[in-house]
């Protein structure tokens, strides 16, 4: 067993209020969530089911919470729902617990249909749509992503071109590249879609922009022009009925053109208020940033169900022992098994106040109407930044914690019934999908190293590459610069070890962090800048430092989580649970410095010794929470029912 | 576009020739495998099937593969098997490459069952069971694990009690916690049984040994006495039937007990040429070595499949691109995207080699019949340790590689027909059964700290503990405490690094591996020691080294690994592909040198500069590697019809 520190434990810990701490401004709706969820209507579905008795029984369930009133939440009370933003999100979080075929259909129907009919459509498509979207009446599509495009929408190749002698929009795809693929809704429920598609009017392209298309009757058939093929069956998620799309040569209304942004008139004139054509791509683009907020809290969510199965079964199951025991050891005694479970446990913490944040920061800049353009622009990049970067380490931390929560419970992890098989399968996409995660680390980085300037949102990476070649590099890296001298300094000092800081010291922590993000920001700008002075072409710049470029987001992002995570620690007012949350944000803090003590000790911001001794603490970390391991997980609150899994309840 | 090194590519890559490099000595039958598993017979399962189709599914194809001649080859040729135990290995790892559960059944019917008979058993045994169990005739079990005990064998319930009134055993199953567990081809097809149990021999117990024991009747009926329960769907391999088996006092004649080393007497007196108990029982488990091997080199094919699925689909896949470019970039010729796919290539490679050294000392050690006592056991231990370690960094392996490559295909991945799922699903069990990771590294640790020693076997952790704390240090860490002080001194001497060795000279590479490895062996010893001293119990103290224990084989085991590979490029005579695998084995080492450069950093063995050059040169090597990446994994020599995945066929 793993030595005990002399610290002591909490003796008991009040999970209900830990609850009630984790769950922040939203815990009325969250609570509400979770108790529908338990209900015998959301049990598990059986692990045979058919894909297609599957895909119905989401469309049953999403729209049983329609009937409960949880799929208005985030729209406008004048179309029949309650104008709150941050809350719907909330409510989308916390179906993340339960069946995320529902949550994922939920998220197509309400996030990504409703929400691009709400941000790029105005009063007249929110009339004739959303009353039937939020019911689940009319099951509608995002058909963004295609074949040959994934990642890159601006190249986008679905074309609509306006047709002024019948006021109508010509939509067509013009090879199988350009067919709409993976469209959640399409297979099988889909009535109608927001299509993406490059706007050409009097025979210029104006970018991409969204149109609603009629895909079927109300009987389900296929409209003209239509084409539609399954997707066929997915590694998971297999009650969404996802799909690919051909159009041909279909024709809608002039006012099919969901026109917040840009307009066309009947004779053909294009007008927008934003000039700048890739602005106004990125400007509609920015709506997707309420998908990536959302996928990042369920894939937390889908964690935490992980953790507590993984936890629970640690804390029964017994393995080996001492000799002349009276008993085995439980499996979370031993310290592998601590190691395994423990550091993910705080992560999760630490993730759960970064999305807290990021929510209430959502739901400001979304209501927001006092700012000016200019203010209003900046917060809302951001909010993208911030979204992005929460979502990429919320969702590998799902796909690492459930594997590792699986190879906990051995065997028993790999039964169905233990809830496992769901869970990875379900969330594995989560990396991938609303924005690659390695890509959206990307964009982090560009708004780091351009500051998040008013010339990001036109910014591709050459872009990017040559407005950080532009500037003098002491306007990018003053601070970092500086920094870097503080610390070169203070490391060289003889002796420096012999009076060390705590390793537990909250402000070291940070500092410890910070200097990283800025030091490798520094270092990529100074790269960048090199490669364009020495005449390569800034894709090529770009490219020999990628792997540069996305430590620098990922070290950012870890900063922006671990302060999210000291400031839930500094206003909490329950000291017993001060204490808790006190370590578990050093434990996150210390296996994550611990996981990239490669770097910090290669760059001299920290002794060897230093390095082993953050080692022990963390170890000693572990053996310290191991005592509220139990609670910890209990305070994710997540109905027994919901869990599931036989194992651990 | 990362950049690329002045050294040149080889121009073209012999797959074929490389193909057969890998292949090694049992090429012939890898090769007849492989075009079994393309015929339209073995076509992937689709996405939907029933259990219960799968289940008979995959007992036809496996009685068609007995057909074909497979399944006999490493049994006597006395009972119609071909007496080659490395071929059988060899054609079971190659059996990895298609369907897992097809695969995993056959390691329970011929490796685990017919192995239990083989091994355990005598004559009369082999008679009357090996030739139904080799065509398939005979579903066999391997009942082991039970709900209470998976990783504690020695510590199971099921008692076989010996009565001599009627010269028969009694299996009895004493409680839920002792029911066999998760048992293969126990749910609908096993007819009978190699049983795990205690042997109580007049009031006396001889700790665990393996009997026969009938379960159904030849029209499946359960026989009286026998309790089976299904277990239900699992997270994957729903083609093999796991199930749970009790036993409520069920008679076995006296000659149902394995007898091969030990025997009891009609009158009721227990023999064994083994006297210690303990030794017995690792004597006998032993023999499930072979099981190790095999999920090894399965674990290590299904990864070679989602390699040759993600390389392709990154030579194909075009995203983003320079400004004025004629096409879009490729998805490879990003470095982030090299970063992922060439480091998991070339330990691909690596783990090849090592588990083609594993095979022949396996079919070596199982068919020496000239080596003393003493020696044979001694190669016994070392073959186990060997097996261990491979097992765990290839399971390991393939559940990081599969996972990568599907998140490296982004949706695409995601379709079920592109067989991440099944891949995913199949193989994530490997790292928790046959031994679960953590575990087997523990074994191997032992090994390393006991050095192997005859008292092996008979220490369970307190017991290697102790035998720890006995020895003085200097003879367990001897040349281990040598080469840190040489490695201390080269480390101090100023300007060391002002004519640095190149980091691609193998010797520095295998170097830098071994001294970490005896390094942390060295230090675990000093630390069992001082907790001894220090008068805490050795259970306690094995707690508290544990991560450093299992450190210590992790390393133990990648140094072994490049030894291996290092032997395979000097033993290549073709200067092309000497090139090649050269480069591969410069980007397994330093990618995992690199990995844990925080170790080697805090250790003084390395310092800020060098651990900076070392990623430069891997970020170089995948560069060269890339342009060679498509006939690497063409390599691997998987048939199109067996890959089978639409984006890379």
């Amino acid at each position: 067993m793993a030595s005990t520190s002399s610290r002591p434990a909490a003796v008991s810990l009040d999970a209900d209020a830990l609850t009630r701490y984790l769950d922040g401004s939203y815990g009325d709706i969250r609570r509400e969530v979770r108790e529908i969820l338990a209900r015998p209507e959301h049990a598990p579905v059986e692990a045979g089911i058919s894909t297609a008795a599957y895909r119905e029984l989401v469309l049953e369930r999403m729209r049983s919470l329609a009937a409960d009133g949880k799929t208005g939440i985030g729209f406008p009370a004048s179309v029949g729902g309650m104008d709150d933003v941050g809350g719907a999100v909330a409510a989308f979080e916390t179906l993340g617990h339960g069946d995320l075929s529902l949550m994922v259909k939920c998220g197509v129907q309400f996030g990504l249909w409703g929400g691009a009919v709400l941000h790029l459509g105005t009063e007249e498509h929110h009339r004739a749509y959303l009353p039937d979207t939020i019911t689940g009446a009319l099951p509608g599509c995002f058909a963004m992503t295609e074949s040959g495009h994934g990642s890159d929408v601006q190249s986008l190749a679905t074309t609509a071109t306006y047709d002024p002698d019948t006021e109508e929009f010509v939509v067509n795809t013009p090879d199988d590249d350009a067919r709409k693929d993976y469209i959640g809704n399409a297979a099988t429920h889909g009535r109608i879609a927001a299509v993406f598609a490059q706007l050409v009017v009097g025979g210029e392209s104006h970018g991409v922009h969204a149109l609603v298309v009629p895909l079927r009757d109300e009987h389900g058939a296929t409209l003209p022009g239509i084409r539609i093929e399954d997707c066929g069956e997915k590694l998971g998620l297999n009650g969404v009925d996802n799909g690919r799309i051909w159009f041909e040569e279909v024709r809608v209304p002039r006012t099919a053109l969901l026109n917040r942004y840009a307009d066309v008139s009947p004779d053909g004139t294009y007008s927008s208020d934003i000039e700048n054509a890739n602005r106004r791509f990125f400007t509609m683009l920015g709506t997707l940033v309420q998908g990536r907020v959302c996928v990042g809290g369920a894939g937390a969510a889908a964690a935490k169900n992980a953790l507590t199965i993984a936890v629970r079964h640690g804390l029964r199951r017994r393995q080996f022992g001492p000799e002349g025991g009276l008993s085995e050891a439980l499996l979370l005694d031993y310290r592998t098994h601590q190691r395994r479970l423990l550091p993910r446990l705080a992560r999760s913490y630490a993730l759960n106040f970064a999305q807290s944040e990021l929510l209430e920061e959502f739901h400001r800049v979304f209501t927001d109407v006092g700012s000016d353009a200019e203010t209003a622009e900046r917060d809302r990049r951001r909010l993208e930044t911030f979204a992005a970067g929460v979502k990429a380490l919320s969702t590998w931390h799902a796909t690492d914690t459930i594997q590792t929560c699986r190879e906990a419970c051995g065997g028993l992890g790999y039964l169905a019934e233990n809830r496992f098989a769901a869970l990875k399968a379900d969330t594995d996409v989560f990396t991938t999908f609303e924005g690659d995660n390695t890509v959206l680390l990307q964009l982090v980085a560009k708004s780091l190293l351009t500051d998040y300037k008013d010339q990001f949102e036109v910014l591709d990476a050459p872009g990017m590459v040559r407005f950080v070649a532009d500037q003098t590099i002491d306007t990018i890296v003053e601070k970092s610069l500086a920094r870097q001298l503080v610390g070169a300094i203070a490391d060289v000092i003889p002796g420096i070890d012999d009076t060390p800081r705590d390793v537990r010291e909250r402000e070291y922590q940070i500092e410890l962090m910070r200097w990283r993000e800025e030091h490798i920001i520094g270092s990529v700008a100074r790269r960048l800048k090199r490669g364009m002075d020495a005449g390569m072409g800034p894709f090529e710049v770009f490219g020999a430092c990628q792997d540069h470029v996305v430590a620098a987001a990922h070290a950012h992002v870890e900063r922006v989580v671990l302060e999210a995570f000291a400031r839930a620690v500094d206003a909490c007012s329950d000291t017993a649970l001060k204490v808790t949350l006190d370590r578990l944000c050093d434990l996150y803090a210390l296996s994550a410095i611990e996981a990239d003590r490669g770097w910090f000790l290669e760059h001299g911001r920290m002794s060897a010794q230093r390095s082993k001794r953050i080692t022990r603490e963390v170890n000693a970390l572990c053996a310290e929470l191991r005592e509220e391991a139990g609670p910890l997980v209990d305070a994710f609150g997540i109905p027994d029912a919901v869990i599931a899994a036989p194992i651990a309840t």
